[in-house]
């Protein structure tokens, strides 16, 4: 069945474990893919045109951003970032769910410029817990972990821009709750008219 | 966890084989019931108040209207029907799934009186096939099953009103539709918004 695919963009804090949970739930399945985003910096060793990033020229990002061509777009360290709408279309048309990765500022204007996208927002069971996975991680200095948590907080306050909240406090539930998001999404009305209108 | 629990409409055209979901999606949970109607007609040799119905006279089925205490009424070959408002939030602040099987008119006047209510349309795969079922469950005369297929025609023009629509057919992955939608609605943001303000 190439049924149309959804566009379901993941938030949440850094050390709520977005990746692990989204990789767990879509573990075998054909039916998803990543978005992959156009940058302005330039391919590191190793990185793919097309694969990892589109590598495009700020002349031509811009000229995306001027004829609406992204989702959303932003700035990092003097590099620009965004997600070609055209190429995340064609993945759903092939029957492709699309996750897209991305920053609360990002999903705004993702749910500006696609209101069915699907907006899912993933938490630790609790801030203590998210400060006990970020110093387990190791990869963080003190000073970075306070900068993260501040943040995670900011960011919690953004929670109601998105369709679904999960808890991932047990990574198997928290996956399965997630793979129940992909497969109820389906079942929408609005994705199954065109089976109604033809019964 | 006494999460809230939801109000899930159910609707179908008769054949459809919505019980058979429903029953399948939710055998061994314990977070799950039906909702118990009241009826002014009078109760059937083994029927128990309370359980099978609440038997109320017309007086008090007249003022429970007037009280806008019920989600939604009808009448049926002389005797009205209605679910009470009171009973079905009881259940669901006790964190139950409450599933009520109801027509698409009555399932209109839920979705005005309790917007968080889910509503799910469960449809065989084709007319072809809704006919064969209803000829195999051989109860019904040729005359009630032509009956049957022109008002399954009607009611699917109300698929819209619906949050969901299941295609059964194959009962195994219409259920576990059914068991996906329940669990990604208890992810709903709004569902999780005292998690996220205690957060």
């Amino acid at each position: 069945m190439t049924e149309k695919g959804k566009l379901i963009v993941i938030s949440g804090p850094s050390g709520a474990g977005k990746s692990t949970v989204v990789n767990t739930a879509i573990q075998g399945r054909e039916d998803m893919c990543f978005s992959t985003s156009v940058t302005t910096r330039s391919p590191r060793p190793g990185e793919v045109d097309g694969r990892d990033y589109f590598f495009i020229t700020p002349e031509r990002f811009r000229e995306m951003v001027e004829r609406n061509e992204l989702l959303e777009h932003a700035e990092y360290v003097a590099h620009s970032y965004g997600t070609p709408r055209a190429y995340v279309e064609q993945q759903m048309e092939k029957g492709f769910n699309v996750i897209l990765d991305i920053e609360v500022q990002g999903a705004r204007q993702v749910r500006e410029k696609m209101e069915e996208a699907v907006l899912v927002f993933i938490l630790p069971p609790s801030m203590e817990e998210l400060r006990r996975r970020l110093e387990n991680r190791g990869t963080d200095s003190a000073d970075v972990i306070e900068a993260r948590l501040i943040r995670a907080r900011e960011e919690l306050k953004e929670a109601p821009l998105y369709d679904y909240v999960i808890v991932n406090d047990k990574l198997e539930e928290a996956a399965s709750e997630f793979a129940a998001i992909l497969k109820a999404e389906r079942c929408r009305t609005a994705q199954r008219l065109q089976f109604i209108n033809n019964f």
